[in-house]
């Protein structure tokens, strides 16, 4: 079997859509979960694309995630909300809390809403970005299990907690702010280790706690810019936790360690900013680009190198994956032809 | 002469409030101000405290900075607003912004007001853990001027904008994540350079914008966790300068070099989130201090070296200088006297 599989977005959307609908997933969930797999797939944000489907699917079958949620929103201001998502996908979870969040905001300005008892969102970029299109600045964030070593500390406490920013420029670009807390992501250090690199130094610690540069002994990350990614991870907890009355850090299980029954209950937190109660849409979008298109024209250190800005890595990702399939790495490939027979899915042919 | 003096706030505001009325500063702005730089001086934030009142003094008498201004407040959405500081102080701006969006978060759950016409408003915290007293969470944030290297490029673009969040806990503590987006600030820069120490590696780079351990070379500051610290200050140009229609980066006078009749044309942002509308405060105050008593008291690398969450550090000062006086530095003394003389403030006693 070939290393890659390049398989179109469009055919694992109809895969997607079918494994969900065998495993009693309603219609409006399974839409949310394969967009927002898709989203981060086409992006090159393959740690949250659709390499987590078979993973999802046993969170279903194990009682962890609710395939047919009864959502409760409160609306507790005119500006905001709390979103009970009922231990549904995170995907679909956050998508609700962005109509909501984006109606606070066309009625009041800003809108924001606390999301309990949700799961795994996967990208946390999809939800900011939904915002954007609707000519608001997006925020979007999550609390996740232990993973950063406390400064001065010897173990993990808090976790690498996501947080996105996002907004639109002319054309249609959207600045995508995507960062977790740590100064390199745990997926980031496996692939190191697959290619037997040396990690660099200020980046993982092993489980005594002690930086190692060995990326196959890594057990926590260490956070970025010290006492600043290890803030935001608290910040992003005010939101995510003491909003919403879910756990924190060390009590959330673990999203593959823990047993499949147990709910997570790990919240989320999205806010929309509308632009025109600030400037005018059109003035907003131009000078931004402008800023933008100053910042890609800078002067370069390595004139082959261009100069990026948060989210044009992403686009030209997209450009190219939307046009070539998605590539799909032989373990996952595999993964996916055993749902395929698992499902009885015989008509099904991802291949590109 | 001493190389330090020790003087107490409660002088040092009077100080403060004289030379100002001295200068026809208006009662409200004077008070925001001093206020505002003793909050700074008394939480170990010297490079943002009362060492700036020479400056300040110059920016008055060369135009720059509006002693008695006329602030308009257009009210945009039921959450949303704009403040038009008419070029005064940014500190006393910032505290009518404050004034705003707590008022809006009351009535809707969330505040946020953008600064247009603004100048230097000192230390972010001070802004945002106003607001925290009020039950809520804070938020601030300015624009400055190009101090930041591009990632990929050889020159600074963007400026070293700092954004500051806080949130209350039990016992009147203060959760205060306070940064900017450069690893390290010039302050610290030039206090190493001062002692004759040489920088670690990724901090700073030279006028050519090659990367320098000198810190006498250093000319130009590199962004924390590269593309994060990147994006962040982008993020706060949204909100301060793309928001306000005010300058970025490179177009803004520089604070000590430009002339003293040049306005600089900055914005700032203030939001204010009421955390009522999702969680009672007294659960959240409780939660919260449950979770920063746990990290505080998580295994520790060196039994001697704490573990402090963003807050504790300022907190220990802000004790210490309360009861044993503001530290100032022969030479800050110095500017003081000069300033005594210049205004015939004859029966001021600044000693401690």
């Amino acid at each position: 079997m070939k290393e890659i599989q390049y398989v179109s977005s469009s055919k694992l959307n109809e895969y997607i859509l079918q494994v969900l609908l065998k495993l009693n997933v309603s219609d409006q969930v399974a839409q949310h979960v394969s967009k927002a797999l898709l989203y981060a797939s086409l992006r090159g944000i393959d740690s949250h694309g659709v390499r987590l489907l078979p993973h999802y699917v046993r969170a279903i079958q194990g009682g962890r995630i609710n395939p047919n949620p009864k959502y409760s929103f409160d609306q507790t201001g005119a500006s905001t909300g709390i979103l009970d998502a009922d231990h549904t996908f995170g995907h679909a979870a956050c998508m609700h809390a962005v109509k909501k969040a984006v109606e606070l905001a066309h009625e009041v300005g800003s809108g924001h809403v606390a999301i309990r008892n949700s799961t795994h969102f996967g990208a946390a970029s999809y939800y900011a970005h939904e915002i954007a299109k609707c000519d608001m600045i997006g925020v979007s964030m999550t609390n996740t299990d232990s993973q950063l070593r406390t400064p001065g500390g010897i173990r993990p406490f808090l976790g690498n907690n996501p947080i996105c920013f996002s907004a639109p420029a002319e054309d249609g670009f959207v600045f995508t702010l995507d960062m977790a807390t740590s100064v390199m992501t745990y997926n980031k250090i496996k692939q190191m280790a697959a290619a037997g690199q040396v990690l660099p130094s200020g980046v993982a610690a092993d489980s005594y706690g002690k930086e190692t540069t060995d990326p196959s002994k890594a057990a926590m990350l260490i956070p970025f810019g010290d006492y600043r990614g290890y803030g935001l991870s608290i910040l992003i907890e005010l939101f995510c936790s003491m909003f919403t009355g879910m756990l924190y850090g060390p009590d959330i299980p673990k999203m593959f360690e823990a047993p499949l029954h147990q709910k997570r209950n790990i919240g989320q937190f999205i806010s929309a900013y509308r632009i025109n109660c600030f400037q005018p849409i059109d003035i907003f979008k131009k000078r931004f680009s402008e800023l933008l298109y100053r910042l890609r024209n800078e002067p370069r250190m390595q004139e082959e190198i261009p100069i990026f800005v948060p989210g044009d890595k992403e686009e030209v990702c997209y450009r190219e994956r939307i046009q070539h399939g998605i590539p799909l790495p032989a373990k996952e490939y595999e993964d996916f032809c055993k749902l395929t027979q698992q499902f009885g899915l015989i008509n099904m042919e991802i291949k590109y």
